[in-house]
């Protein structure tokens, strides 16, 4: 009897690898780890959960009960994965060996919380999950008032969500503009001005001290001083990859668990993807680059060696009242940004010192001009 | 005895012109009727009065009578032209007929005071003029927390140079951007931000309901409803053409008192220069075109007629921690911008519907592309 590929996890990055084996191979044994209950579900919807009135069950493709039936896979359901033996090639789960051929770690990312003072930190709510999505929505459903950590790409999607179902919505961030990492100032400042019509209140350039639970709010004390009182705080301050396994077993990790261009880590017949791997220095958290990831790792898994080609990348923002793409890089290494503006909306180009493109952003109306824009890109593998 | 050139008013454009004729004619007799002391002083210096902690003395580079020295004029201070008779060639002040040879309007205009209830509606502060700034300086040196109507570009201007200063300032105007009629939104909305980071508060897109005096303050009630405590409230919400005194007599107007190119209102002999002009349906209250205006009407008053030649006008914005300059057209008939930021600053280009560049901006590091850009756009007359 052949041994299986065992995979641990079962988020995106997990189940379009089961998936796309299943297009070439039914029989392959799979077996998956899982700490939850193994739902397929399309996360990229938790970003508008709120606006469209979803509960956690309205996101659920398939249960992860059919899941494995459909795909002819073993599931263990709630169960950790304690240990990897990469010698001898088995995981240990529950006391129980499990001899695998081939191994993927898609063990995911959990969410930052920066550290605070107060007895209201472990009150503190992330949404990067199914699971925890599904704790929290009751709360969430009775909140009026939500304090979002975070004015990244995740935080900032969540806010206009939050704000478009009719909540108060306070985004906290050290920086000084909303994404400040992958939006030029411009493009920002326009996506600020517009959540501020929506009602959304920023107080950027500032952390919090402290979240204290009061009689019938939660009340956060910025650095500023200036205090918010709110029913409930949701953490969007980024992602840390869940290399906790991987690290006491020895496998190489950094800010992920380092993978080479076919996803190997550096344990034989030991893979990964997802928001826990590493690439080229880069943990790539976005739904483009898993889904080629699964596409090259499920040849690879099948005995044809592929390595992962990553194009230039589309990134989309789901901010509705303000869509925007990018690619490429667009404020890190960038010297300058030549911009088109019309009554549409607005295409920027960015440049490198060398004055070569390397990134862009498209808003509203300039949509049309995101992919000839992208074939402008270097490729990113 | 050959009769004077009477000059009605002793603003920028009024000793201008004084100062241009005496270049070329020592001789030629000269009268000023003005409703203040005739001080000569440089305008532009109001915009930042606060920073510099100026006093009103210190902006006269010339008193009334050492003007009227100098030139070699005669000067009637404090004294109102209560008529004109364009038939019989002269005007009428304190009950007495001054014929004139020819006769200039140079009358200036008034800040605009948006209509609002309340009882402290006659305590709101202009500043269009030395005598203004002189009645008001106490009362601003003394006030702390100022709330400052309009944000064009004088109300920006003031209200930056009062934050300097020290002051707590608020800024209140029913458009969504500052200066929203020249800067496109991407650079006020970046002007906007520097603002906000020294501290001034925008009420934008909101007007003023009410302003009254409570004890220690005014309280202005704003469409909003939201309420702002003041010490003193400034208009700045743009400026009308003094034009009464042409209209009584009979002179066309408009928005301004109309004139031809060669600066003459609708009568033989009477001319119009400065903020109370209209020329080709424009009022343009810039110094540069008044400095033109001054060197042209100076030729003709001497007998030399002299058409007004306009080129592209340079425009400077008086915000230090943001300087802009900018030309031509830059919002209204813009269809689209071309923008280049760098570290620097930024370069913008506006196009018309027809894709013909009619306007710029530019800002911070990028003053040197100020002159060629300007020599670029079409001539204004």
């Amino acid at each position: 009897m052949s041994l299986p590929v065992i995979i641990i996890g079962s988020g995106f990055g997990a189940y379009q690898l089961i998936k796309t084996i299943r297009r070439t191979d039914k029989n392959q044994e799979i077996t998956v780890f899982t700490l939850d209950e193994g739902h397929d579900y399309n996360k990229p919807d938790l970003s508008h959960v709120f606006s469209n009135q979803q509960s956690s069950a309205d996101l659920i493709r398939m249960s992860g009960l059919a899941f494995s039936v459909e795909n002819n896979i073993t599931l263990h359901a709630f169960t950790e994965v304690e240990s990897i033996d990469t010698d001898k090639q088995e995981v240990c789960a529950k006391g129980v060996a499990y001899p695998y051929a081939k191994l993927v770690l898609a063990t995911g990312a959990k969410t930052y919380i920066p550290s605070m003072q107060g007895n209201a930190i472990d009150d503190v709510i992330t949404l990067n999950s199914l699971r925890e999505f599904e704790n929290a929505q009751l709360e969430l459903q009775s909140a009026q008032r939500i304090l979002v950590i975070g004015a990244g790409l995740i935080g900032t999607e969540i806010a206009m969500d939050l704000a478009s179902s009719g909540k108060s919505v306070v985004v906290v961030d050290p920086s000084k503009a909303l994404m400040a990492n992958m939006l030029p100032d411009l493009i920002a400042n326009a996506l600020q001005k517009k959540m501020v019509e929506a009602g959304i209140v920023f107080e950027l350039g500032r952390t919090i001290n402290s979240l204290n639970k009061t009689e019938s709010a939660i009340s956060a004390i910025l650095s500023s001083g200036d205090t918010h009182l709110v029913d409930c705080v949701i953490s969007a301050a980024g992602l840390r990859a869940n290399i906790g396994l991987a690290k006491r077993s020895g496998l190489a990790v950094k800010n992920g668990l380092l993978v080479n261009q076919q996803l190997q880590t550096s344990a034989n017949n030991v893979y990964a993807l997802g928001d826990c791997a590493e690439i080229n220095g880069k943990v790539m958290a976005y739904l483009q680059p898993i889904l080629l990831s699964a596409n090259a790792l499920a040849k690879t898994l099948l005995d044809k060696p592929t390595d992962l080609k990553l194009p230039a990348m589309l990134v989309k923002v789901k901010t509705p009242r303000m869509p925007i793409q990018l690619g490429g890089d667009t404020v890190i290494d960038v010297a300058s940004w030549q911009v088109d503006i019309d009554g549409q909306g607005c295409s920027v180009k960015a440049y490198n010192e060398k004055k070569e493109m390397v990134g862009f952003v498209v808003t509203e109306g300039h949509m049309k001009n995101a992919f000839p824009l992208l074939r402008l890109l270097p490729a990113n593998l």
